[in-house]
């Protein structure tokens, strides 16, 4: 039983035609739809709960939450009220508002192991901070990065190297996330250099199966900062407040010197955070952080709205269970179908890949067939989902990724 | 005649206690009041076209436009009621909206110099795209930058080493503002690895005269860009659109290759932009630039708003004429008073600096002065003026220097 695919993509493909008059290539980054499969709009227009809806009208079941900011669906109405009051006061002065404090205690609250908070507006400026503070706190250069975890877009993390000088990384040192013989080796590497080992929450590099951290792994990094006076990092931009609302590696008790915020930390407003304790403490104090807008007061207070839903704790169980039906339901659906997936990471954060599909072909049928019948998937980077999904929007999604399977089998035959 | 101080900071004082717990050293960047004088509070609650209020609503006439966004003034109900028109629709989603496509083709049509526009949040991360486009659009490595020169606060330009290495800057050469030869020399230096010169709009230094550039400065550094195929970038992050719509060097009929915009761009709602020409395009479309709110919808919304109005034609004449009657009242009030002082920079950016006042204690009396009695200046950073100020503002502003400068004489003396 197919659902029809009703969608037309007039005013996408207008607004696409006079995008490439201005914009490079387009569009760029994350967002660049001739990125993703044919079925994909370039351009939403409005988002609601779990809903997209583009600028043709065509409406979408949202599996990206933005690449991770939305956490409690979009257009929220206590948190765009939090927001709405504060900009009616002010957002950006020439001081930070109350709301800075406030919410710097929360996140001292919530988060075991920090003691202090600052913030800033890109997920790059919270992680590149994190190890200037690495590096000040330690005055020492060396920094262990896992070898494809991405830590932002700044010339010393960004995966591309177009534009970026050998130098601007020239004291990272790399190791194999889970490896700890990897990591030791690199530790000897830095000698009496070493500042500091950054580390993702888990392992969510894209196109490839995601991994989360072994106790042992974790425990290691901990020991090892520890023997040598080194700062541990948390990168948990992506992965923050969706796994545990005290820090991802909260459950497996090892906690960080510092950590990286910013995503879901206020539910779609721009806003980042680094987090930290005493020992680092001194080391935030004597770098340079600043940015125009980082003491804005609006996204804070979205922040502080956001941060007081996911305290109740429904949030995450939410996520799970929701999580758990859709990857049941998707693991079910490529047997009955014939087509052979791997499902990994958190079931809130999943990975869905096709075996034998080097090219992503199949990863883009099935996406691309999904986008064009109102599911909104990713045919190779982790997903997302939100406290706004219900039962009912998994099971619509589920009715869609049969047919997208279906199609993936059609074309792929025994290959599938 | 005093004007009497009634100010109490009783709640500012609060926060602050708190903040010291939860914040490193109280508060951090340039918004750390602990930089300014007595007299300035740490926290605002509030702001309206150009007041500013407190926590214990102390109000003050601003000088300081937070040091910049504010262009139309705080609050401006055009641009706030565009911004939430957006922010009903959705702000962050998976994908932008047709707002980038508006503004890209706003900016486009107001800037002769631009071809093509992309977005970010911080001026910072314009300012490092522009250098890295430069880069990979060349093939070479080489950047130049005028000592003192501020271009953000990334590893590769922050004025502070602290946790930052050699290698973050290996490859930039350092000239002096406005003197040809010394850009000769660095060039010379470059060789064929010569990727670019970047250049604020003016020179806009803390704690030190303003300059505009000469007409041969600036038309020597397009000479040297075009001899040797290198990008000439200006960094109009703190001056755009305050001098000239179509780009700060517009009048001196000089055009950059890429130039980084932010601060006013929107009227405080947080977004970059980094402009460019054909000659650089292809570069852009090389680099990995994303970031998880860059797409958003709101303050694009906001910066069409802005640049709408500005377009009329009647803010930058506005901002100019309250200038003039601020710099030229100053001038009268040093001179009665027996104060000397030097003005600098446009008026409507305007800098004050005191004769033999190494330390600026002569600085923070005046300003801690003016802000017990409501006039909120700045030290030693330029200031800045919005389309909101008016003449009565101005001239209250005036009566309340008029005291800071007696202030100032009282205390030195002869020496003032």
């Amino acid at each position: 039983m197919d659902r029809p695919n009703l969608h037309v993509y007039a005013a996408d493909q207008a607004l696409r035609a006079r995008a490439r008059a201005v914009i490079p290539g387009g569009m760029y980054g994350h967002q660049n739809a001739a990125r993703l499969p044919e079925g994909f709009p370039q351009f939403l227009q409005r988002a609601r709960g779990c809903r997209l809806f583009d600028v043709d009208g065509n409406e979408y079941i949202d599996f990206m939450c933005s690449y991770g900011p939305i956490i409690l669906g979009h257009g929220h109405p206590e948190v765009d009220a939090a927001a709405a009051r504060q900009q009616a006061l002010a957002d950006c002065q020439n001081a930070p508002s109350p709301r800075i404090v406030e919410l710097a205690e929360l996140l001292v609250d919530t988060i075991p192991h920090a003691d202090w908070a600052m913030f800033e507006k890109n997920g790059t400026d919270a992680t590149t901070k994190c190890v200037t503070i690495a590096r000040a706190a330690t005055g020492r250069r060396k920094i262990l990065v896992a070898s494809g975890s991405y830590h932002g877009s700044a010339p010393w993390c960004t995966p591309n190297l177009n534009g970026i000088t050998a130098e601007d990384r020239a004291h990272l040192l790399q190791f194999t996330y889970n490896d700890i013989a990897s990591v030791e080796r690199a530790v000897d590497a830095a000698g009496d250099d070493l500042a500091g080992i950054i580390v993702t929450a888990f392992r969510h590099d894209n196109r490839v199966d995601q991994e989360l951290p072994t106790p042992e792994f974790a425990r290691r990094l901990r020991e090892l900062c520890d023997r040598h006076d080194a700062a541990l990092i948390i990168d948990d931009v992506r992965a923050g407040f969706r796994l545990h609302l005290g820090g991802s590696w909260e459950p497996l008790g090892v906690r960080p010197d510092l950590s990286a915020w910013s995503k879901a930390i206020a539910n779609g407003y721009a806003l980042a955070a680094v987090l930290g304790n005493e020992r680092v403490r001194e080391g935030a104090t004597k770098i340079f952080a600043t940015g125009s807008f980082w003491f804005a007061a609006t996204s804070m207070a979205a922040a502080i709205a956001t941060l007081t839903i996911l305290r109740e704790g429904k949030a995450i169980p939410a996520m799970e269970r929701m999580g758990q039906i859709f990857r049941d339901g998707l693991a079910a659906q490529a047997r009955s179908n014939g087509v052979r997936i791997r499902q990994s990471g958190p079931v809130q954060m999943p990975l869905l890949l096709f075996e034998d599909d080097p090219d992503f072909k199949k990863a883009a049928r099935f996406t691309g067939e999904a986008a064009k019948r109102g599911a909104y998937l990713h045919p190779w980077h982790n997903m997302f989902l939100s406290a706004a999904h219900r039962e009912a929007d998994i099971r619509e999604a589920l009715e869609i990724t049969d047919i997208a399977f279906a199609k993936v089998k059609q074309e792929f035959g025994a290959a599938a």
